[in-house]
């Protein structure tokens, strides 16, 4: 059942709420949505991840996640569903992605390489799941980060240090929920 | 980018919601979460499946998929966003499991093969993902079907012709979201 260890590895993963663009393209900060906190949290437990980081500058989301975290970790949810406690434990704010790398490389002495994904192949350096997988099984503290709403600001996938490949099938549709797209893209990275 | 065809692929995909257990193992008839409609779906267009149905008796909660539906393909929802409409396209209701069988079987002329998922490995023809690919690129009538609440029931799993083997990463931890667990179960099967 079990068929890897990987222990060495230095996963952090990130749900990005600002810059993101909204259907229009205007660059917005989205709200949280706490099912992606509670489905994303599961899935970086389920993977190994060190972290999880709930990346927004608005202060009232901020404590919105925060009374989530709380709530799971040490209110009535910790002793209802301890299984979502040991997820919820891995939830981190940070004010931005940089606030989000600055945290890890206090924590790792490095700083992360950065994976941003987007659902188009329009901007950045392209990476597919091959390189990338080899990259986050190296042992080096490696951040992989996702957008919400409408996607990731442009910017973010040029500064990004790569850009994951889009997700297909067999289908041309590439339409995934943020939840289901990083549940899909850490099983690839280190699932088998 | 596109690496399959698989256009003989006859995949339907199914979330049930009775009969499965609650907290206390109890069996119950769970809610549906509309949330669930939306994510699967598009998992399901993703990976080219003909069908999702949502699996209840309630006709209260029939009704409230059938509005979901309603607003996406025909209602405001339809011109303000295409892509859901052409996943929320594939959504259809069925009373029970065997109710989804006959509507496939009508279609299709044959019943399908029947792949429970469960996160445990405790009842049931266990297969894993191998050969349950296999099954699904063969080019019958194939229906995989996802509990919701804490599981199937037990005697669904028995009566399925196989049960799939439960997902997991590099740990012991195996708590994934139903929408979690679609998207990766989905993309092992068909995604490469």
């Amino acid at each position: 059942m079990v068929t890897q260890t990987k222990s060495d590895m230095l996963l952090y993963v990130g749900l990005v709420h600002y810059p993101v663009y909204n259907k229009n393209y205007d660059v917005i900060a989205s709200a949280v949505t706490t099912l992606d906190i509670h489905d994303i949290s599961r899935v970086a437990r389920t993977y190994n991840a060190k972290s999880f980081f709930i990346i927004t500058p608005l202060s009232d989301q901020k404590k919105l996640v925060q009374r989530v975290i709380n709530h799971w970790t040490k209110g009535y949810g910790a002793s209802y569903n301890p299984d979502r406690k040991e997820a919820i434990e891995l939830v981190q704010l940070a004010d931005s992605l940089e606030d989000a790398k600055e945290q890890i490389r206090r924590k790792e002495g490095v700083s992360p390489i950065c994976i941003a994904t987007d659902a188009s192949e329009s901007t950045g350096k392209i990476i597919g799941f091959d390189k990338a997988r080899d990259i986050v099984i190296k042992g080096i503290p490696v951040l992989i980060f996702f957008g919400t709403a409408w996607g990731l600001h442009r910017q973010v996938l040029e500064e990004a240090d790569y850009v994951l490949e889009p997700i297909y099938g067999p289908t041309e549709y590439n339409h995934l929920s943020v939840r289901a797209a990083a549940a899909i893209i850490l099983d690839r990275l280190v699932g088998r």
